[in-house]
C-alpha cells in the first residue's frame, strides 16, 4: 500500500503556551524548537507576534534559530496582525502565516455580530493581502467544528481562491466525535473545487477527551496535516497531544505515516513540563509516570511470561527509561517472585506462599512495596518463621 | 428518536486502584462508593477480592453499604476466584460477578500458553459454574481489541450460552481506535445468535488517548454498559475517564442516554485525586484545574461577548465553581477591561492602551497577573503618568 506522508505541526510554543500558567521563557522557547527539530516535527508554530512584544520576540528569535522545520506565526484576520506576523518571522527559512477567522454560526454571531458573506469577504481579503507579503499562507476555519459543513466548504473554496495552501479545519471546541470530525473533513475535501491546490490540517482540542481520536479520524478522511502539542497542553483541557498522534502513526498499520523521530518525546515531554511548571499525570498516556508500569498481579504475571501481553508500545521507542515491576498490594506471585529473584533473597520453595501472605499484609498498608519494605520483610520473616 | 439507555459500570475501586500508587484505604473506599451512588452510576466494580484481604473485606463493606447500584467483583476464570468473589458480595442487594480470560491470540499463546478450543472451553466452564453461585454473571474477553472478531464472536457465543448475561469486550492494551473498535463491536453484536441474551460492554484503555472516543464508537455500534474510571485512573495510561463518557453522553445529541446526575463529578473526581494522591493535570478534560478557564486574549474576548463561542459545557452542570477569566501575557484589551471593571480600577477611556501597554510588560514576566499585581500595576501608573 501507498502510504501517505502526514506533516505534524507542533503548537506548543503558541497554542500551548495559552493554557493558564504556562508562560515560557524566551530562553525555553528556543530549547523547546531545537528539541522540536531534533524530533523532526514538520511545522513549529513559535507564536502570536501581535499579542505581547516578548511574543515577537520569540518568533524572531525561533526563526533565526530553526534550519529544517517550517515556521508559523499566528495572526488574526487583520492588517496590522499579518504585518507584524511577516516581519517577525523576517529570518525565517521557511515561513508560513497562519490567519483565520470563525466560521461557526456562534462565532459568525455572538463574536463578530456579523454576517456569513461579510466573513466571506473578510477572509478573502485577508489572505490576499497575507498572500502577497509572504509566500506560505494557511487559514484557520474557527470552530469549525460547530461550523454547518457547507458553509465551511464554501469558506475553504474562497480562502484557496484568494491564495491559502494549507487550510486548517480547527475543532477549536473540541466538541466532535470521531465520526463527526472524519464525516467534515470529507464533506469538505469532497465539496470544494480548487482542493487540489491546498491541503487540509486538523487541529482538535481535548473537551470531551477525544482530540487525538478526531485528529487521526481527520486524517483517515483526508487531511495531511496534524497540529497537536506536547504533552496536550493548552487553553482548556488542551490540544491534541502531538505524542499520542505521533506514536498512533508509528505502531498502527494506517494508510498515512510520519517521518518524526520517536526517540525525542520522552525528553521533550519533560522539558516542557518543567517549563511551563504543568506537571504531566502519572497515567498520561505515552508520557505519563506510569504509562509503561504495571503493577496488578494479572498484569505482571502476563508482561513477565511476555512483554507483548500488556505493551503495545516498547517504551524504548520514546526514550522511555523503562520501569520494573512494581509491587503493590494488587502484585501477584510472579511479581513478587521475580522481585526477590532480583534482589537476590533466597527462599526455599514451599516457604514462597508464606511470603507471598505476609507481603499482601504489609502491601495492603502502603501504596507501593519499595525494595527495602520487601528486604526488611523477608528478613522478619526468616526471623520469625524459618 | 427513541434514545438507548447505557449502563455506566464505574471500576475506580477496582481497574482505577490497579494503577501503581493509587492504592486506596477501607476508608476511602467507602467514601468514593457513597458518592458514586449519589452520582447515580448503575453498577460499582469494588475489587477483585481473591488478590487481598484487605480487597475481600472491602467488597464485603461495599456490599453492604450501597443500596441502589449493582455491586461487581472481579474473578479470573477460576474456581476459587469465583468462590471468593461470591462470598465477598453476599450481603449486596444487587451483586455481580465478572470473570474472564484472554481472548486475543497474543494472550492464548504468550500466557496461557493454550489453544482457542481449551480457553473457549474454560471460559464455559467457569461462567456455567459461577451462574450456579449467582444470577449475574459478567464474562470479560480479556484484550478483545487485539482479538480476531471471529473468533471473539465465538467465545462470546459460547459464554452467553453458559448463563453470562453481560459480555464485557475489553480494549485490554488501548490498541484500537475507534472505527476499529467500532466495526469489532458491531461484528460481535451482529455475528452472535444468542446476542439478545445478553448485553455488551465496552471497556477501553487510554494508551494512545482514545480511550472515551472509542467507548462511545463501542456504543454507537450497540453496545449497552460502558465501563470507566474518575479521572481516568487505572494501569498504565489508565482507564476511560468516566466523567469524559458521561458529559460526551449529556451534552451530544446521540441516540443514546444516560441517567446519571452530573452534579457530583467535579467533587467526585477530587475526593479520587486526594484518596489516590495522584493529581489530574490542569488540562484533563472536563475535571482539571483550567478545564474551563480561558486566558488567550481572542478566547478571553469571545467568552466575554459570550460564552458559547468557548464553551461546549457550563462547568456549573458538574458543579464546578466557575473561575474568572485568567490575565496572562497572551490576554487581550476585552479581559483587561472587564478586570479592571470588576476590581473597581477607574481609568479615563483615553488611558486605557497605555494601561494595557504596562499590563503586557508586565505580563511578559509572570505566568499569571493576579489582582493585586493589576491593582499595584494601575496605581503606579497612575502615580507616574496621569
Amino acid at each position: 500500500m501507498n502510504k501517505k506522508k502526514i506533516d505534524i505541526f507542533d503548537t506548543t510554543l503558541r497554542d500551548g503556551e495559552q493554557g493558564p500558567g504556562c508562560l515560557l521563557t524566551l530562553q525555553s522557547k528556543l530549547e523547546i524548537a531545537e528539541q522540536l527539530e531534533f524530533l523532526g516535527v514538520d511545522i513549529i508554530e513559535a507564536g502570536f507576534p501581535v499579542s505581547s512584544p516578548a511574543d515577537f520576540k520569540a518568533v524572531q528569535e525561533v526563526s533565526k534559530l530553526i534550519k529544517n522545520a517550517k515556521v508559523c506565526a499566528l495572526s488574526r484576520a487583520r492588517e496590522l496582525d499579518i504585518d507584524t506576523a511577516v516581519n517577525a518571522l523576517k529570518n525565517a527559512v521557511c515561513p508560513r502565516v497562519q490567519l483565520g477567522i470563525g466560521t461557526s454560526d456562534i462565532h459568525i454571531k455572538n463574536k463578530f455580530n456579523s454576517t456569513r458573506d461579510d466573513i466571506l469577504a473578510v477572509a478573502f481579503k485577508m489572505v490576499r493581502y497575507a498572500s502577497n507579503k509572504i509566500e506560505e499562507v494557511q487559514f484557520f476555519a474557527e470552530d469549525a467544528g460547530r461550523a454547518d459543513n457547507l458553509f465551511l466548504a464554501k469558506m475553504v473554496e474562497n480562502v484557496i481562491e484568494a491564495g491559502a495552501t494549507i487550510v486548517n479545519l480547527p475543532d477549536t471546541n473540541g466538541f466532535c466525535t470521531p465520526f463527526e470530525y472524519y464525516e467534515k473533513i470529507k464533506f469538505v475535501i469532497e465539496n470544494v473545487s480548487n482542493m487540489h491546490k491546498a491541503k487540509i490540517s486538523v487541529h482538535c482540542h481535548n473537551d470531551l477527551g477525544m482530540a487525538t481520536a478526531n485528529t487521526i479520524a481527520g486524517l483517515l478522511a483526508g487531511a495531511s496535516q496534524a497540529e497537536g502539542t506536547i504533552n496536550g497542553v493548552g487553553e482548556r483541557a488542551g490540544n491534541a497531544a502531538l505524542e499520542e498522534i505521533v506514536m498512533t502513526l508509528i505502531i498502527k498499520d494506517l494508510p498515512i505515516f510520519t517521518t518524526v523521530d520517536p526517540r525525542y518525546i520522552s525528553k521533550l515531554s519533560k522539558m516542557v513540563e518543567i517549563a511551563m511548571s504543568n506537571p504531566v499525570q502519572a497515567n498520561k498516556a505515552i508520557v505519563g509516570r506510569n504509562a509503561f508500569a504495571h503493577s496488578s498481579g494479572i498484569h505482571q504475571d502476563g508482561v513477565l511470561k511476555d512483554r507483548s501481553n500488556y505493551e503495545i508500545i516498547d517504551p524504548a521507542m520514546i526514550g522511555f527509561e523503562l520501569p520494573d515491576l512494581i509491587l503493590t498490594a494488587r502484585s501477584g506471585r510472579a511479581a513478587l517472585r521475580h522481585r526477590m529473584e532480583i534482589l537476590d533473597i533466597q527462599f526455599q520453595e514451599n516457604e514462597f506462599e508464606q511470603y507471598y501472605a505476609y507481603f499482601l499484609q504489609v502491601a495492603d498498608t502502603k501504596s507501593i512495596v519499595a525494595d527495602s519494605d520487601l528486604i526488611d520483610l523477608c528478613k522478619s520473616r526468616s526471623r520469625k518463621v524459618f
